[in-house]
């Protein structure tokens, strides 16, 4: 099988020419009008041609309920292209061929007569463009559609059941995978009554991102980062996501979330795994979720936690308004945009180890951070040399400006022992030279040659969810409003107690 | 007592101002018309005044053949530091009050009546000056002095025995310290047969580097070194000391040295005990000596050891001669310009890790250079990948361009899971803006306070010649000359074999 173009590669990302270009399928895009399809789907799957890495023949069928034609629905995508494209501007060349496998269906979600359309079609492609009966469909719609689009697939005989053979279907998912526990069941329960779980692709694009996969490769790939990754060395850790936005268009959908469902239990859970997981017997989608899931069963029930709501206040120069006066947001809003919690894993590596777990909203910057913050050298040596020790810190930063960092102690130039923290530094754009491909066009290219690695597995979501659940519903009967904090800080004065109460601070990310 | 001069340091160093300024002295430099007196003693002591670390009263007294007054002393060493005084122009005003400290003594080293003299004009400051009876005796002259020269100090009852109380008296040797254990004995008899053991601070100026401090700092300061900082971990460690000058005008003590005795018995090994040592009890003299002696005293017996004599070649674009076409060399010299040996320490920490230790002459750089390397992940995880893993390597440049490194497994940006080699990068310079001090300023420093830290006892003397003269006897028994290699290459052939039949490979710094 030949890429569909070949293009001159950066000879820094040579590493790349490779074997791995999937069979052709018909990759079905439910939502093909939205949000997430002009601006991830499409071109991400242009950049994934535009890297050779798409197969020829690979055929994409958008669905949506306004009629276009596949012409008009070819043109929409190209000007989304030219807007979110990772390289631009566009390639005419590479866009003509990626467009000729880009086509459109009108219909209701709910509507089976759409469904028979979109069936022959399908039908139409595997004969013309080779795609031999493999099916992936990408629900880019609300959670609300997934069991009426589940229903009339199988209804249509549009899923293969892989326990039969034949060509595979995929159905990939968008989160939110549910609202808590009980929502997060049923949805799981709707997506196995049409698929096996094998088929099912949950999406969180923290997994496709460069830093995130890396942080595996730090690990496991390098023989220095285990010996002291546990508690005998580690003494406490930290994981931040900061986001400088308020929740702009978004607040009817948050006003139902809040922070915590919306960042922590998804992005910040697989952070936490990563992290805090076991070696995996192979690098391979349930190898690597057993070992995820693990640690995930081995989360203590949350004893500390705080929550904060942004008040008016000024974010990099710039005046900010509080939460209570966002559009669709309630005056009288309870919902966090804010939460830390104090996270602890009950299992022999990190027993009475605290990772603490930080998001927010109209914080001063926009970082994802982790850091593992070393316990001091057991002796202090040069103490009685009136020396203070900072302890080590292993700093992985997964965007913007993705690197590494280790903060260790190093001897002041000049005739006494006197130390200072100096860091080393490793910074994956001056590496490598190439800017990081986007989360979606890895997810993507991964769904198609079948590889659940970077996905959510149901036991994962749901165990997530039941560790979360129990303090969601303390703060949603908590009939006082959270602390405010003002737009532009580091987030209530609470989130500070909560660690400094155990001599440790928050980490300046 | 305060510093004898105050001067606005550089904002980055203020770690510097200290309370280390030591009691006020009379330190006399025997040898004092010598090169190491005006590149290195006199130039150091004046920064030391420089950057306020005298103390006020402090008393330089030079000691040589010829006739001199003060005056003219003054002015032969104002001239030395104008030309190599670490920081320059030489400042008028510290000069001044420097300079008011200088005085001059003539003599021979073997004539009573000089002692006679110099002790009239040391007990004549003791006076004027404050310094209180308080000797440092250095002896900037060739070891076959040095016998004398403690002898008349004795009879002259210029030397005050520390277990009667009493002000000190110290004594500083240069090396080299003997031309093989006999000698090394010997010489070490004369200085006790005058001085007790702690009154003498014998000078391997590498201790005085800050890099080399920095070891045990980087050592025993952080937390996170010690747990993979041994034989579980670290596959092999290799030493580099390689110069790009050939014998110079040293010709005749080479021709009497050659590379093993000019470098590896002291610099080297003193950089092996650092990198083995175990963690001492406290940052003390005789505490960090113990320490090193035991890594010296786990020395296996050398087994396998290359050298070889520099051929015609180019260095750094020049012509460079033959050892053998070298002024006052031998034509016919056997003496070896290179040499490797694979060192084991019989312990528990370092049993069956190899230390490649390597120094030579007309090498293609000046680079000193140690790296430990680390064992591969103990579980390929992403060698079914195809991925050919590479070892972590931490190295440390001790110079020049002194830093830190480490080189560890990173994901390659783009959609397939392909690793690469990547640095973290920490460089003394840039993160300290300043020049180290030379390392003379630190070693005169140290013994005007008293501390022997960062000087060579007796024992580490002796252990590393009994260690390093097998071989010297049998290479000084081989006819045949060492193996030849062209000036500018990295060595004989023999020395990539000694290292390539283990699998590994010499590391290009």
């Amino acid at each position: 099988m030949r890429p569909m173009t070949t293009v001159d590669a950066n000879p820094l990302r040579q590493g790349l020419e490779q074997e791995r270009v999937p069979d052709p399928s018909c990759l079905v895009i439910f939502g093909a009008s939205g949000d997430l399809t002009q601006r991830k789907l499409i071109p991400g799957l242009y950049m994934l041609a535009h890297d050779g890495l798409l197969p020829q023949g690979q055929t994409i069928v958008g669905i949506a309920r306004q009629d276009m034609t596949d012409e008009q629905f070819r043109a929409s995508m190209r000007a989304a292209c030219d807007e979110h494209a990772r390289t631009r501007p566009v390639d005419d060349a590479i866009w003509e061929s990626f467009a000729r496998g880009l086509f459109y269906v009108s219909g209701e979600f709910t509507d089976p007569a759409a469904y028979t359309r979109l069936k022959a079609r399908l039908e139409e492609f595997d004969r013309t463009r080779g795609t031999a009966g493999r099916r992936i469909y990408y629900l880019a719609v609300p959670p609300q559609f997934f069991e009426k689009i589940a229903e009339l697939l199988g209804k249509e005989n549009m899923v293969c059941d892989p326990e039969k053979g034949g060509p595979y279907t995929r159905v990939i998912i968008e989160k939110p995978f549910g609202h808590d526990l009980a929502s997060a069941r049923e949805l799981n329960q709707v997506a196995v009554s049409t698929f096996r779980e094998r088929q099912v692709f949950r999406i969180d694009h923290y997994l496709g991102k460069e830093t995130v996969q890396n942080l595996l490769v730090l690990r496991f790939a390098n023989g220095i980062f285990e010996p002291f990754w546990n508690r005998q060395y580690i003494d406490h850790v930290q994981f931040t996501v900061a986001e400088s936005i308020g929740v702009e268009k978004r607040g009817n959908y948050f006003e139902t979330a809040g922070i915590a469902r919306d960042i922590i239990q998804n992005h910040m859970l697989q952070l936490v795994s990563l992290v805090a997981m076991e070696p995996p017997v192979a690098f391979e989608a349930n190898a690597v979720r057993d070992e995820k899931v693990k640690v995930l069963r081995a989360l203590r029930p949350i004893e500390e936690a705080v929550r904060g709501q942004y008040a008016e206040g000024s974010v990099m120069g710039e005046r900010a308004a509080a939460y209570r006066e966002e559009a669709n947001v309630d005056p009288n809003s309870r919902v966090e945009t804010y939460a830390a919690i104090k996270v602890f894993l009950d299992n022999w590596r990190w027993a009475g180890v605290p990772f603490y777990v930080r998001a927010g909203k109209r914080l001063p910057k926009r970082v994802t951070d982790i850091s593992i913050h070393f316990r001091p050298a057991p002796h202090p040596l040069f103490s009685r040399l009136g020396l203070r020790m900072q302890p080590n810190v292993l700093a992985i930063r997964i965007q913007p400006d993705e690197g590494i960092s280790l903060r260790f102690d190093s001897k002041l130039p000049g005739p006494t022992v006197r130390t200072a923290p100096v860091t080393m530094e490793f910074r994956y754009a001056t590496s490598f030279g190439a800017e990081p491909p986007e989360a979606y066009e890895r997810l993507l290219l991964e769904t198609m040659l079948g590889d659940a690695t970077l996905f959510a597995r149901r036991d994962e979501i749901e165990t997530a969810w039941s560790w979360l659940d129990p303090l969601l519903h303390r703060w949603a009967n908590d009939p006082a409003p959270p602390p405010f904090y003002e737009a532009g800080t580091w987030g209530p004065e609470e989130a500070n107690v909560l660690i400094e109460k155990d001599g440790r601070k928050w980490r300046r990310p």
